[in-house]
C-alpha cells in the first residue's frame, strides 16, 4: 500500500476511531486536562475536528487555484473558545463522521498530478497538496493517541 | 427580536430545514439542474456545506486575530469537485448538523462587542463579524428556498 | 482644475519643496524632534521618501492586477532603521526627486478608467487607485509642512 | 570576502555602472530591443529600478515584521507602463543612485542574525533575508551586463 493510500485510509478511520476513544466518558473525564497544561480530552477532540476543517478548506483551495493564500489559524485561541472548549462532544463526532465520508470522495477522486500542486501557507511556506494530507492525516491520528493513551493510564 | 438573534436562528434551523427539503429525492432528481446553466440539487446542497465550512473558520479567525486575511474560495470550481457534484448527499446532511450544532454554540458565546471584529476578505476588503453573520445565514437560506421551490415547481 | 489634477501637481512639487525645506540645515538640526515623543527633521524626510515608495508600489500592483493585496508597513518600525534614523539625507532627496518624475509619467498616463480600480489593502480593507493618490499626495505635504512649520518656530 | 559583503558591494556599484552602460545612447539606440521579443535597453533599465525598489521593501518588511507577507509583482506588465516603457532615463539613473546609498546603509547596519529572518514570497513561498539579498544583488548584475553585451554587439 502506497504512503498515500494509507494516509487517505487513516482519515476515513478517524471519525469511528475517535467515537470508540471517547465513548462511555462522563463530562467530568472529558474535561480533564491530558498532561500538566495540556488541553482536556474534549479540547482534543474539537481540536480534531477544527484542524480537519482547515485541511480540507486548505486541500479544496490548492485543488482548485494556483498557488493560494492557505491561512493558518491560531489552535490555541480556537481551543478556548466557547465551542472548542465547553460545548458538548456529539456534534463534533457528527460533524467529523461527514465531513470525512466526503472528504476521502475528494481525495480518491484526485487525479495523480494533482498532489504536487502548491500553496503558500502564511508560517510555513510553500506546501503541496500531499504534504498537507500526510499532515492532517498524521496529526488526526496523533491526538487520537493522545486521547487512547490517557485513558489506558487512567484506567477509564 | 433583533437582526441578530434571528440571523442565528436561522443558521440553527438551517440543518432540518435542508434535510426536509431533499427528503425523499431520487438520485436522478438530485442530479436535476434547478434552472439552465444552473447547479444541480446536489450540488446547491454540497454548496451550503462548503459555504458554511468557509463562513465558520472565517468566523473564529475574526474572533481569535486582529484583522485575518479572509480567503475567498472559488465556488464554482468546488462545485465540480467530484464530493461536491456527484458525492452522496448524506454525508453533507450529516456534517451540516454536527457543524451547525458547534457554530451555534460559538456565536451564542461572543460577547456583543465582538460583532465589530474586522477581517480583511481579499475580494470584498474589510467585513464586520456581523457582516459574515448576516451574510452567511442569509446565503444559506437562499439556497434553501431555491431547492423548495424548483421542487414545488416541479411537484417533487 | 479637477482634484486628481491638483494631486498630482504637489506630488509633481514635492522633491524641490522637501529640498528647500532641509536645505541648509545642520546635522545637529536634522536630528532634533519636531515636538516631545515625535520623529526629527532626518526621520520625517527619510519617512516621506519611504511612505512614497509604497505608494508607488501599490499604484502599480493595482494598475497591473486584479485586486491585489496591498502589504502595510510598519512606519515606526522603518523609522528606526539605521539608514531611516540616522543616515545622509542628500540620498533621500535625490531618490525622491527621480522617484517623483517617474511617477508623475506613470500617473498622467493612466487611463481615466485606471483610478476606480481597487486593491485589498491589509489594514484598510478595499482602497482605489485615486484613493492611493489622494492619501499620499496629501501624506507627503501634511509632513513637509510638519518640517517648514517647526522650522519657523525654531527660526532656523 | 564573504558573499556577503560581495553581494552589498554589487549593490553599491550598480548606480555607476548603470550610468556607464547607457551613457551615450540616442533614444533610438534606448529603444531597441535586446534580442527578439526582449526589453529594449530602456526597459531594462527601468525594470532594474523598479526590481530594486521592490527588493528594498521586501528587505524592510522582513526586517521589521514576523514573516511579512512579500507580495510578487508582474515584472512584464510593469515594463509596458508608460514610464516603464517610454519614460527618461534619467530619472531612473538618479532615483538608482539615491535608492542604492540609502539602501547600503541599511544593509551595512544589519546585525548577523537579521539574515535569517523570513518572509512568505506569495509565489515562491518561505524566503530569508539573505536570499532575497543574493537574488537582487544577481539579478541587477545580470540585467547590467545584458546591456553591456548588447552594446559591444552592436559596437555602440
Amino acid at each position: 500500500m502506497s504512503e498515500q493510500t494509507s494516509l487517505i485510509e487513516a482519515i476515513e478511520h478517524l471519525p469511528e476511531a475517535l467515537q470508540n476513544a471517547v465513548r462511555g466518558l462522563s463530562d467530568k473525564q472529558l474535561d480533564t486536562p491530558v498532561g500538566e497544561g495540556k488541553w482536556t480530552i474534549r479540547q482534543i477532540a474539537h481540536h480534531i475536528a477544527d484542524a480537519n476543517i482547515n485541511a480540507y478548506t486548505r486541500m479544496k483551495l490548492v485543488a482548485t487555484e494556483q498557488k493560494p493564500i492557505l491561512k493558518p489559524y491560531n489552535q490555541d485561541q480556537w481551543a478556548i473558545l466557547e465551542d472548542g472548549k465547553n460545548g458538548p462532544i456529539e456534534p463534533t463526532l457528527t460533524f467529523v463522521k461527514g465531513l470525512h465520508e466526503r472528504w476521502i470522495v475528494f481525495l480518491r477522486s484526485l487525479p495523480e498530478t494533482s498532489w504536487a500542486r502548491e500553496g503558500i501557507h502564511l508560517e510555513n511556506g510553500k506546501v503541496t497538496l500531499f504534504d498537507i494530507l500526510r499532515l492532517y492525516s498524521n496529526h488526526g491520528n496523533s491526538h487520537l493517541q493522545q486521547i487512547i493513551t490517557f485513558r489506558q493510564k487512567m484506567k477509564w
